[in-house]
């Protein structure tokens, strides 16, 4: 057994990390100021393209990708390691081009995008020239069931016509946003994982309109954003279909096991922080006496919040390396448990970081109302917590199939 | 036993009933959005005047305050009810003329104002023609610890000068808020519950300045607000004081009782509004091939929200029959348990309505991010759930008071 | 609004809690001591004896029994206090005659019994002359759904035949148990809820045998204990059905309400009595320089511990107004409701108390491993808290009930 | 990352496994009955010496023990494996010889005993001919802060002599008890952690006395128990002290690193069991028309507890790693962290166990009561969940020195 990264592993993490603690985490507060200060936010101002030019000149870049022919060529136990400090700050995933859905979409582009999709997206996607949004969940239907899904992509000869809307596409408000990722209904008489295609849609097709950003407890979380976007008869040639037509659920399947390490990853991170900032003010106030963290059961939440984040990262570090070792196949399970796990402790660690915080807790003077919205939305986003609890049991079930099989004869 | 209300207040009640689902409810989306798209939001709309208008023309006005002579003369079991339903809207409240925290402020000046200040402050309040805010606590120091105030008010001569900065004064951004009732630490060397002063200020007093209006979870309830307001040598004539020097913390004590229970009482309306939204989504969408209310532990989380309503409701019931018939010091253990009961109930049913909602449910297509954030401040607001449950344990130990004095010997 | 009992409840309350305190509760532990020493536990202790015919010569007797014909003529609400007070001490509900199952099959022979019945066995029961159990439960099905039950009372001719085997027949053990209530299956083919008839059966008949008796967590509960019993071609006569066949789920949902109304209330006074042994443990002992219950948060679960004690009386006090005032079809929610949060919060108390106690707490020291049973069985008997829930839920949803009919056209 | 045992660890852990799933589980039930059966249970039947014969022939003996030359010479985080097999068995740890406290008494004596009393004590004991116990806690005392020890071990002469009582001595009442390791106070002016001293103990001392043998949850765990000691004037020669006068803290420190790891390992193979049999259940039952496992929220049940399991199986590992890597200085924060999360899992999981089982839950005819006491127990054995969190807080607060010392100036 061996806990440590491997030791390039280890290099590149004291790099990420003494970047974000040097040049990331000392500009944050002033860069959130600065954009809350603009009539319009939907902008990249120049410091976040001065940190990704410096990110990108010392290699830490892509770091996500474990391809080395395109990205640092660093598996993903290793990553998690780098994904976790990057969630210490909203905005490090951009600066080391890290960031969901972009990842996502690019893993999605190397393992199933043909050479002119590589060379048309790909590539300005992995220069971070460009961004990216993925339209999967719909305004209409329960999205947690893929199946419901109702938009649709129709082969119409050379053709594929796109109808629908789409909502909670991430990133489709980020003012370099060229393209999106398309999920859709091509055939609905095909068996139940083969009627959806993906469609890689250039944002500024003909019947593409960003209908509306969407407010998450009240932010719109600027520039990338979350949209409404609806496709009416958005035309493209076949060729803007990925891997080919009803190939859309085995894509997603595929996308979403490295993701999930991710998300997890810098959901960790985010806890770390939330923990650090409920220690910090714990101490630094007093109240009947003592300091805060002194009174009644604080210390316990400090020993819950350590042994909650322990357990967790140890969890998705072995899922990452459970993909890493026997692929998605392998980590199913684990995929789906680090996705309740994670989320989760995090939402709680927030609050009861806002708790020891009293008003400033609730206020925009400490960081804690976008960290619980952001683990609030985790629990929805990739799934809800309820639809990955019900695949850990399925397969656990699947243990016991021969005594299920012998019931239900 | 009766846990029915009396007659009249049954009739009220229904009354109260009647207005808010056919007056209020139905207008209270437009209301919103009509706000919302306004460049000031600092305004009263005219809906809200008429409605205002209309509830007093039927008596339904000022019907937190037990005093016939003033208010409506309805005892607090059986105007908890009525708060209740009140809870189900965000507007309400102010329609009725009972709204936090003029109803506190109009208490505390029908029980410790004298003639004067009453002609002055409460007349108008009564009326509602204008609102007020209160300032207790502080953004340096603990305020769940009352006696970390440090702002002051020092007597000098026949003046009272007031110094410090307080936050999180609720209404002062209402733009009828014309009067603040400010507690300040007037002699440090006097016994620790003699040491403060309540004092009348008015809104615009030479040296009263709102700093800043505060965000929560980003949004800034306007028309109301919290602000950080600074006072910097703000003179008022003695008789602005309320009561006499020194007696801010005795009606600080006393303001509280009726107020946590019509705060509790509104949350569990408010709880009622988030368990309806919850099972109508829940019955509304299928996922899985049933819906969503029926899969996993859905209807758990049904059964529970319904048995912690009605244990909360009870609780808060209780906890006014006594302020009723026992007064603030027969209800001190009650009025701490249901501050600690109710806002958490309320935020876990509506946390668990959000999940229900999928992506809908952190977006502002529904109001519950609005209800999250509301049962979340409730949890700090008035007294943090610690301070409380830390007053429940010191009652419940005091009946074994015996037993510990001899342990200590 | 009042909280408080009937005077005349009031009056007879007083004197039970007067009799607990000064003759029960200081003479449970020697009794207790004295039947463990014994080889045969499965008597009936002269203490007892004495100490009931001391309660009935006070008129302490039957107090459960609404009709004052036959019973003491107190309401549900106002037993339920009394109840409470009986939870508090292992023994005290024998010496009232208010024990389990004996009070639900005394109702049953009330409500449903023949004149012959009652002269028979409710006489005796009522005089506490004999004891009774009740026979339900079956070790092959998951009783939980009660039209799994698969033991048979097949009419013949005058005669009706039992067969199958019961367990968790509570009181089967007591060498004064003469009479068993036996619901069976008398037609398969009748709708759902005219299949069953319920029997009574002497424990002497032919054919009936206590196969073996249960232990509860290494306890066997002596003298009443609990059996697991077998039914073989036991013949009785037609006249020791009751009420009729077929009627047996009809009897058994009437017999249900005020029985976990006392199975409750009890459990809220085990509940007290726990909460009690934690503090005045906490309070005696002392750890790293305090009193431990000055440590951590352990004043939390002091306060915590009030607040559910508190919610969960107020509700079990509710629903036995509501029993007495609307009857069981008025209270079937909140039944199901108590039954699910009253044995939690005990368990829940309890636990703690253990923890406070160390290893003593685990031990036959205190009673806390016992209370810790009472509750565990609780969560268990008369349906466990997923049917309760279930239950709760059904009836919380039929409020939506023209919401579910459009969405399933 | 590495998260496989070495290859090594894999070939044993493959033998210890088969060794359980051939020879111990299928005899363990057989087992209980025949012990249950007994008049005296205080025995070791013949099973459990042919048992331990086998095993002893395999090489699979001592395992615990990563020292080659007296053990397995197997590191802590492979052994941790194999202990977690142990677990699944309640006769299972001692057949290997690596049972508690027999355990940690073997490695006092091989870190700490010097060339004689291993000669004498360590010798025997990993031959698997006698036994031992440890006796530390005391009833009169909080015993989880160690320096309440009142027991003396004061040094008279060439001799040192106890006093004073212990209980929850596990192990007292095993035939093979040979010995006891006593924890005293030796000198109550020495610096805080140098006033105790350990003392081996034969059995046959003259004072030692056994008061009374321990039930917990009303059984005795025959034939180790757990028992009420008092020791008398005892008097040994000093050469019975370990390692020297006032090293007693010292010793417990050392000893209880390992110890932790193993009770913990143990824990999760018994929730592993547990987990399996509220599946099997849950399968094999129906009710409602389903089986229970797909009734309301009995599928989260599921996957809760197979991702606390993984989460908590891998703290573990971690834990045993690290001492295996840092040594016990080294693992502080996660030993205690362990000790608070796997018993508290296990409980649970039991519980629910329990839950799904119904009446059977609560009877002999399944282990879940016996897995539920073991769960308890060790909640508060070793130092109760309150003392580790504690000691997990005062680690993490550490790291936030500078700021403390800060604040306190």
């Amino acid at each position: 057994m061996d806990f440590n990264p491997s030791s390039e592993g280890a290099s590149v993490l004291k790099k990420v990390t003494e970047f974000i603690e040097s040049k990331i985490l000392p500009i944050e507060e002033g860069y959130f100021k600065e954009l809350r200060a603009l009539d319009n936010r939907w902008v990249v101002l120049p410091v976040i393209k001065e940190l990704k030019k410096q990110a990108k000149e010392l290699g830490l870049w892509n770091l996500f990708l474990p391809k080395s022919e395109l990205g640092a060529g660093i598996n993903n136990s290793d990553y998690a390691l780098m994904a976790e400090q990057m969630g210490r700050s909203f905005i490090a995933p951009e600066i080391f081009n890290c960031n969901a859905p972009d990842t996502g979409n690019m893993e999605v582009l190397v393992h199933y995008g043909n050479e002119e999709q590589q060379q048309k997206w790909l590539k300005p996607l992995l220069a971070g020239d460009i961004r990216s949004a993925f339209c999967m969940t719909e305004p209409q239907v329960a999205s947690s069931d893929a199946t419901n899904i109702e938009a649709s992509a129709i082969i119409d000869g050379q053709e594929v016509i796109l109808n629908g809307t789409k909502w909670w596409s991430t990133g489709v408000g980020h003012p370099d946003c060229k393209v999106i990722i398309f999920m859709g209904l091509s055939d609905p008489g095909a068996s139940k994982h083969a009627q959806h295609s993906m469609v890689l849609v250039p944002m500024d097709s003909i019947g593409v309109k960003v209908e509306r950003m969407l407010s998450v407890f009240g932010e719109f979380d600027e520039p990338y954003g979350h949209g409404e976007v609806s496709f009416t008869n958005v035309r493209l040639p076949k060729s803007a279909i990925i891997a080919g037509v009803g190939r859309g659920f085995e894509i997603a399947q595929g996308r979403l096991g490295p993701g999930r390490v991710h998300h997890c990853m810098r959901a960790i991170g985010a806890a770390e922080r939330a923990l650090q900032l409920l220690i910090e003010r714990g101490i630094s106030r007093d109240a009947f006496g003592k300091p805060i963290l002194n009174l009644g059961g604080n210390r316990d939440i400090v020993a819950n919040g350590r042994i909650a984040i322990e357990q967790a990262r140890l969890l998705t570090l072995k899922c990452a390396w459970l993909l890493d070792t026997k692929g998605i196949m392998g980590a199913l399970s684990e995929v789906s448990q680090i996705k309740v796990v994670v989320p989760n402790i995090l939402q709680t660690i927030v609050d009861q970081a806002i708790q020891i915080h009293g008003g400033a807790g609730v206020s925009e003077d400490v960081p804690l109302t976008a960290l619980f919205t952001y683990a609030r939305c985790l629990r929805l986003a990739d799934g809800p917590d309820e639809v990955h609890r019900s695949m850990v049991a399925r397969i656990e079930l699947k243990k016991y199939y021969n005594l299920i099989k012998k019931n239900t004869k």
